[in-house]
């Protein structure tokens, strides 16, 4: 916690804050409390006791706004705001799972923000009387992180049709505990599909470096990176590690660490333009003494650039014919999901770039390299996304940091955008 | 079980089995349904129910034919066969603990044929009134695996001096139970250090294909290969494994791969001489979406020249130099235990020859590269470690396979080998 006052205390002065402002800021220390760690950061796994308190805790905040609060099948949760009844919805959020030992405004920040815009908003339009043409749903997504139950963006994967709800709800953890038995006794489990979505907006820490180093306070995020994620079973077959001859040996820790390796040296062919990584790997039987006959991990490739990506993919895959010779194993390939760079709407980056303009913010155009929740929604409906500095680009490590001044300024700008598209102000 | 059949009917005829053989596997494959895994192998980790449960059954059956079951402080399994009070004993057994998904003869065959050899001797002595020099002490020796508590040879470790009592009790596994909570609820943990030892012997399945490959049925364990086992911890720095820059990340799970095939890679500069391995490896936080911070893993050298072993250790660590700055992540060396190119003593193994050459069985000099129990023990007494042929050297593999005949025949020629020591043939 010593970094936010250090860092806090180093900027310049800034416009006063405004008891929303205030307000804001008050939920977001409650809701960093949830899980929190030694270190400052979250541990706050998809349907944790942690993500469940939280969310019990987010569902009276909404309540207490007046909103509605609902979940589909796959336990989105959603806080309605209907001023026109039937008229489809605004959804606008992030999502509050973390990964283990996790910083604390990696999605939290975009669902509380999602959460005060539409507390805002519904204030004007009571005190002003206005009706706008669109309602807003406040969402907070279910399993973003994909650390519980891969794949990652579960929630949104579900609610844009990207995944059947079937095989979601059967996917389990590591202790065989299924998405639906994780969910059903916390009453996450609606029956609906949720509320029917008109234009889609989120914020969320940049996690990269690009806004903090050019000194700029918002990023209007054009597209995305596109992803290939991977699952690969390297087979070997067991043996006494000390005894076996080498030549006998099909080790498949070997197999799998030779995969790391080359993922990073295809990455190193492509500067800048190709992501890769390995995060998770688990070795069976996992003993000091005994070759491994079965490592399962999980591998990434993402660029800018869709044709370095299939390039990617074609060096990867002949690496692995290699690998498989070298090691004498076996690779099973499972694709597990991708997408590719497609653009946001045009129309809903000028919203946002108008109503920065409105606020006197600094902006830039950026690429998200993230996957997010809205990279789902994007395909669907028109879909706005933002971006506010993190510093030093930490991201997933409990020392990812943003200044109160950077997520007030985002959330006066979400304000905005929402406002916007509630009005109807782009076209579906 | 087909394979032991078809393996079994495959041999030319044997000498019939005696009655006390009949009884030998009889209670083999009694012992062998303890942990029984479904393709023929077992799961008997040290102080698991199934070894506990087993350890139970084998004091039964030490008590039925009139020994005394002691324990020591760190759990080791003593049948006391005291024909001559206050002398000290012939240690001879192994360990009945095994690897996950095991074969049901590494270990179990020794502790059970040196059980049957004191029952022999037993009954011979009974018999003829004669009165040996020394008395018999059968044992089971506490984790010899090391696959749940490491290091390996715990048991032995601690009854030979070399491993502090209350380091091995504080150990704990990877759910965080000490090896003293594991033993404590069993009534394993004895008081004592356990009986005086003058010799030792021990039998095993050989883990290698050499007897196999020159048709020989008896191995006389001459030396053991030099051995270093290392835990390395590996630090990193948890990041967004999609969006950090790479030339930003210090990935700890890039750096133990590269260390994992750094392993291998000096195991091929000296063909036949050096074996290495990791066996074990844990990633932290291993989330798919998170780039590690932390990773442990088990390394070994093995070789049958110990200047071999000191310049693979030599590269080893400029290796390490080397992936630290490539990784850019640090790597803590913890050295667990090792030991040397040390000779079993000749007067042990000439006594071990002149029984073969009583029994007919044919038999060669050979090394142990896997470590044992009796690599410890020889360097506080006399020891002679035997050791009967394995199938295509499958060993830590649940197709582990060794026939009857070899079975019977090692257990005949161990009763000479503790018959000649009891009678003080040797000199300690």
């Amino acid at each position: 916690m010593k970094s936010t006052t250090a860092s806090a205390q180093a900027l310049p002065p800034q416009p006063a804050l405004s008891p929303a402002d205030e307000a804001f800021l008050e939920d977001f220390a409650t809701m960093s409390a949830f899980g929190a760690t030694a270190s400052g950061g979250v541990d706050r796994q998809a349907a944790s006791v942690a993500d469940v308190s939280q969310r019990q805790w987010f569902a009276e905040r909404l309540e207490a706004h007046g909103l509605r609060v609902e979940y589909d099948r796959i336990g989105n949760q959603f806080g309605l705001l209907e001023r026109v009844p039937g008229a489809p919805f605004v959804v606008v959020g992030s999502h509050m799972d973390s990964q283990p030992t996790a910083g604390r405004f990696d999605g939290a920040y975009g669902v509380l923000a999602a959460a005060h815009a539409a507390f805002r908003l519904a204030g004007e339009w009571e005190r002003s009387g206005e009706v706008p043409r669109f309602n807003i749903a406040v969402v907070n997504w279910f399993n973003e992180e994909g650390s519980r139950f891969v794949p990652s963006m579960m929630g949104s994967s579900v609610f844009t049709g990207k995944l059947p709800l079937d095989k979601a709800l059967a996917t389990c953890d590591r202790d065989g505990v299924s998405v639906r038995e994780a969910l059903e006794p916390t009453g996450f489990l609606g029956d609906g599909d949720g509320p029917t979505a008109a234009f889609c907006a989120e914020i969320h820490i940049e996690q990269g470096r690009n806004l903090e180093n050019s000194g700029t306070t918002i990023g209007l995020v054009t597209s995305s990176w596109a992803a290939n994620k991977y699952e690969f079973v390297v087979n070997g077959d067991q043996a006494h590690s000390g005894a076996t001859l080498m030549e006998d040996r099909r080790d498949a820790l070997l197999g799998a660490s030779l995969l790391v390796v080359a993922a990073r040296e295809i990455a190193d062919r492509f500067p800048g333009v190709l992501h890769t990584s390995v995060g998770q790997l688990d070795v069976y039987p996992n003993s000091p003494v005994v070759v491994a006959s079965r490592v399962s991990l999980l591998l990434d490739l993402r660029s800018a650039d869709e044709s370095v990506l299939r390039l990617a993919d074609e060096l990867l895959h002949t690496r692995i014919e290699e690998i498989e010779a070298t090691a004498r194993v076996t690779v099973e390939r499972h694709h597990s999901h991708s997408w590719g760079v497609t653009p946001y709407q045009r129309e809903g980056v000028e919203l946002a770039r108008r109503g920065a303009e409105r606020l006197g913010l600094s902006h830039t155009d950026i690429m998200t390299v993230a996957g997010h929740d809205s990279i789902n929604m994007k395909d669907l409906v028109p879909t706005v996304m933002l971006f506010v500095p993190s510093s030093e680009g930490i991201s997933h490590n409990e020392f990812e940091f943003t200044t109160d001044e950077d997520m007030v300024a985002g959330l006066r700008l979400l304000t905005e955008v929402v406002r916007g598209l509630a009005a109807g102000e782009i076209t579906g």
